[in-house]
């Protein structure tokens, strides 16, 4: 962590003092100066592509330049994603590198978003948020819900430390029923109809893999109670949108509260927005605001363990997609 | 609690079976089925007013009915209001009777809308909602925030305990700055403004008297914070209108969600339907739903322990005026 070891790159043979690696940090644009610190931080020295063996890819909205920067750079081991979800490079995962990405990093926000939207929806904010009148009274109660989360991962662990105070009854719903810690109840993903039909309030949190696109269609939707509602803050392509729209026109279920649409950005012509069952958010679960120095601190720690030769968090399992 | 004793009037010599005493629901609108099931529940017994020695109040939009029932009723004692807030009643409030009212009694629904206030406001859903595009990001975290509460009754601490998860700095604004469990500081009200200046989220959940009408006013809300979200579930006239207004339009803080206004129901014609930093909920806290069964659960409470000659919960104190 000390800068006195950034002008050496011989490895380190005190175990006190790690050996400084030369990390690149690219494109220029993006977050790359709170990355850089971030680097310098964790105690990394700022170096160009071709002579360093790390990679920080520093601007999310620029996945399709990372391929020709790895080009001339045969010498990155490993290289950082800067978001957790990592569609955008699935065809890049070159097995030779480790990849790690930011899986768990952003998930407090997140997680908070998402209880906003549930109780947001629970209590008639999609009504009352664009009345112009006093409304008639609805809504129910989080507290003492049965609130289905899908997904068991960190977003899932910030969901069940946030609804602590509620009372809820929390349900897990995840590859295997292996029991997660604060869950009341684990079941495994083929048994989801089940749970879905106790729920309240349903959760996606879980990774988009071609396993669960669309893991939310008509068939979970009718299983679903009238009065329960569905929160999405994982991906769009969760859920079957063509079969949310029906199952809220059928009153199958109360509302959805979307943070994440496909498309997205949801085109401003979309009947999505003009339903009044549906809440949207545009993606901002977590904000750049809020995101950035959760990032740089996952990147600061993962520069830290780079330089002492340990394992690094977050890395991505290139077969699993995520 | 027993039956049994519901036919005789005389008072129990056994320890073990209470005397039931006469109780009347009146009027016969508003929650007076679930009331008289809930003075049963009790063990009281139903009859008319002019035999019984306890009135519960059941319909809250006939207020202005209950002294005329009472003239003719000399024998009742205690005299149960269906709200928290009494100020319908405070003309009536004669002191020979013991008078309840449900304080505290709905503090959990109320608590948690006034948590899906903050939230709501603090994470943009006053934009997002009423947006019809992909709004840019804003938004921040009630993780880590700091909370001020002003009133320290049952909603405080429901308050208290929802956000247990949130990681939250609380600050209690009470009359004297006794110390409030869970709160990491408690503070007299004439220091409020130094509480206010720190604060990322102001909820107001205290009783209207004639002290705290506008208790939040132009220097209240000037000691704010730009980025601060002010949300109120207790009464309309706490807050100054026009002075919010003010602050709203000159970003002196960032918006405010309130479930109460005044007047109340809010007009369609009034100009706060039309703010975009503010949200409006119809006084909905609390739904009928939601609060008849804890009613009936308070009523069926205090049924009993009027049977059996002990003191009631949610005694109104006639001086203070709630």
């Amino acid at each position: 962590m000390s800068n006195e070891a950034s002008d050496s790159s011989d490895e380190g043979s005190s175990g006190k003092v790690p050996s400084a690696k030369i990390v690149a940090v690219e494109p220029k644009s993006g977050r790359f100066e709170s990355l850089e610190a971030a680097v310098v931080a964790g105690g990394g020295q700022i170096g160009p592509v071709d002579e360093a063996t790390a990679l920080v890819w520093a601007d999310p909205a620029r996945p399709g330049d990372l391929p020709g920067v790895l080009e001339s750079a045969p010498a990155i081991e490993w290289v950082a994603l800067p978001y957790s979800g990592i569609e955008p490079y699935l065809g890049f995962l070159d097995p030779r590198r480790v990849w790690t990405c930011a899986r768990g990093v952003y998930a407090r926000p997140v997680a908070e978003h998402a209880i906003m939207l549930g109780l947001a929806g629970m209590r008639g904010l999609a009504t009352y948020a664009r009345s112009r009148t006093w409304s008639p009274p609805e809504g129910v109660n989080l507290t003492d819900a049965n609130v289905v989360i899908i997904g068991a991962g960190g977003i899932a662990e910030e969901l069940i430390s946030l609804l602590d105070g509620f009372n809820c009854t929390i349900t897990v719903v995840r590859r295997r029923a292996s029991p997660m810690d604060g869950a009341d109840n684990t079941v495994a993903i083929e048994d989801r109809l089940a749970a879905l039909a106790e729920a309240d309030l349903v959760i996606l949190a879980l990774a988009l893999t071609p396993e669960t696109i669309g893991i939310i269609g008509a068939a979970e939707l009718a299983a679903m109670k009238p009065s329960a509602w569905l929160v999405n803050v994982a991906r769009g392509d969760h859920i079957d949108l063509e079969a949310l729209v029906d199952a809220l026109d059928n009153n199958a279920i109360a509302g959805a509260a979307l943070d994440v649409t496909s498309p997205e950005p949801l085109p401003d012509s979309h009947p999505l927005w003009e339903h009044p069952r549906i809440l949207i958010t545009p993606h901002v679960a977590n904000t750049p605001e809020m995101g950035v120095p959760l990032l740089a601190a996952h990147i600061a720690e993962n520069v830290a363990r780079f330089c002492r030769g340990e394992g690094l968090t977050g890395v991505v399992d290139i077969d699993a997609g995520y």
